[in-house]
């Protein structure tokens, strides 16, 4: 194997926003599998907002990337060599690990994926983390009931695009929240939600008038003023799937303890019997995998889950790509296409 | 019959702290039981902090007490005529209604009591509705595991004394908040918590000390700066069971809506996959009293569970102590003893 590896470092914290000096990209020997590991060809890299908390070594539920140490991330690919007989080389796989053009991975952390059921990529959203993360939040904390309105922040993200759709499958009015027309006639129009807010324009008035009833279920993935106006319209028995608040995740370190904005009075969390729950997908979300899957599957054969990627071309783009992301710049489910 | 009933109407709706003019004490005829009633004189009647928000027309989760009307309350007492096989002359019954002496109840709205279990005062606290609400509020929400550390504000009161000794018959580590040291020496000597902090004082640095692992279980009764010092503390999984927010029961209407003061900044919520979920216990819980009833019954005879009575002579002294109770000045479940 004459080709070298690839790879993403993180060359040091950032402070607020990622700047491109912050990653580096250098070209290493290939890795070689140990006993029980495969190494894998990554071909697709998926790009999150969950991993700003990494670049940062504020206390979080993970441990942050090491300077110097490869970007985290997951990747889908094919096997390379294996010492492991559960995986066999030209194996298609997902679990790939690292801004990385090739990875070694212990095989008990990966999972064979049929190209059949849907394209390679599509394991790294809708058929991977982000869709899991999706079904667990509506499964645990969201239950949607067939009636209820529900409004979905980042609506036409890799989260927020299949969040919505299983609502609606559900049976749930479903309200989009997501910046630009472009995006906001996206999510009505090809992803089915019965209306999409833009939250540039006068939030208020847009919720007013597309949920004059209120709201049971907010999906939240961003904070800030999209939070604040969706939290009063809350009804009784509502329910906020906290997701994400990306909208301050470019903050000062630990943008939740000192020197955070505030927050909403919880004063009717009591009176509403409100329920606010945070989780993490990683938790213990992959047990449930297999049925996720076959849900999702189940929705797709039946044309209710459709799904957009943007996908960029080469992982040295990899580090323009993700600022952007946390700057809602990506259209949809941001993955790199690795050269 | 020849004594008269004796009546507390809500005569004005309270701009902040209640004052007693807002009510008026009349002397009426007894009322009659129609077809399936019972006439009650009641012995004793509870005082509750949810009473603020009857007395405002500010939206909630329950009908305000209309100008004129009998304020809202829950008594115990002694049956004196029945319209229903099921009740007998000399009963003594919880379901009492409203601040009054004698009150006419629908039969299916009220349950016999035995007094030889407690003594009668005792089904409106311990028994009754605070009670339950400490009972359900664990059961559905905190759910304390042996070793965690729970933290109940207002500790020395109805709901928080009960609330405390459950969290500590199930094996938790119990710190209670509450205002003064005489209550603080009450719930730590006689309700045998582990630590009661006085909110008068530094509460973080006695956070740092009693909770130096951080929080599992926040019983929030109080909001305000006991909920921002209790908040941050939180560890990761924690829940904050929102009872109520009684220091800010006397502010603006809807001191929930527009002026109300921030709350938290959320984004703990989901790195730390935090539950804040609020309940009212008249929605499902007294389906549940029998169950309730047996295990507070249990712990009783086990001798983990004590409990503090405020009683204050006479019915004409209910506006008096009910505005004490909004400014803490009660000391365990206030309790008029009706004369």
């Amino acid at each position: 194997m004459s080709e070298n590896n690839l790879q993403v470092l993180l060359r040091r914290r950032p402070a607020g926003e990622p700047v491109a000096e912050d990653f580096e990209v250098v070209e290493t020997p290939v890795p070689v599998p140990g006993a029980g590991e495969v190494l894998i060809r990554a071909r697709f890299l998926s790009l999150d907002p969950y991993m700003r908390g990494r670049m940062s070594d504020a206390k979080s539920y993970a441990k942050p990337v090491e300077l110097g140490g490869v970007m985290e991330g997951l990747s889908v690919g094919e096997v390379v060599a294996s010492n492991h007989p559960d995986f066999a080389p030209g194996d298609t796989v997902m679990g790939g690990s690292g801004w990385q053009r090739f990875c070694v991975v212990e095989a008990a952390k990966l999972r064979k994926v049929d190209c059949n059921e849907a394209p390679l990529s599509a394991n790294l959203g809708v058929l991977g983390m982000p869709g899991l993360t999706a079904w667990v939040g509506l499964e645990d904390i969201g239950e949607p009931k067939p009636g209820e309105t529900v409004v979905i922040s980042a609506a036409s993200g890799a989260v927020g695009q299949v969040a919505g759709q299983i609502a609606k499958a559900r049976g749930a009015r479903v309200i989009g929240i997501a910046g630009g027309a472009k995006k906001c006639a996206f999510v009505v129009r090809e992803l089915g939600f019965d209306a999409c807010l833009d939250h540039r324009g006068d939030l208020n008035a847009q919720l007013d008038a597309a949920c004059p009833e209120g709201i049971d279920v907010y999906w939240e993935n961003v904070g800030g003023h999209v939070q604040e106006a969706v939290f009063p319209r809350l009804r009784d028995f509502g329910r906020m799937v906290m997701c994400g608040m990306i909208a301050q995740y470019n903050q000062a370190p630990g943008a939740d303890a000192a020197g955070a904005p505030p927050g909403p009075n919880l004063g009717p969390v009591v009176r509403k019997r409100l329920r606010i729950q945070g989780f993490i997908v990683s938790d213990k979300g992959w047990q449930r995998y297999p049925q996720f899957r076959a849900v999702m599957l189940g929705l797709m054969k039946s044309g209710q889950l459709v799904w957009k990627e943007d996908v960029v071309q080469g992982l040295r783009k990899a580090p323009e790509a993700f600022i952007g992301l946390l700057k809602g710049q990506n259209f949809g489910k941001l993955v790199i296409a690795i050269d």
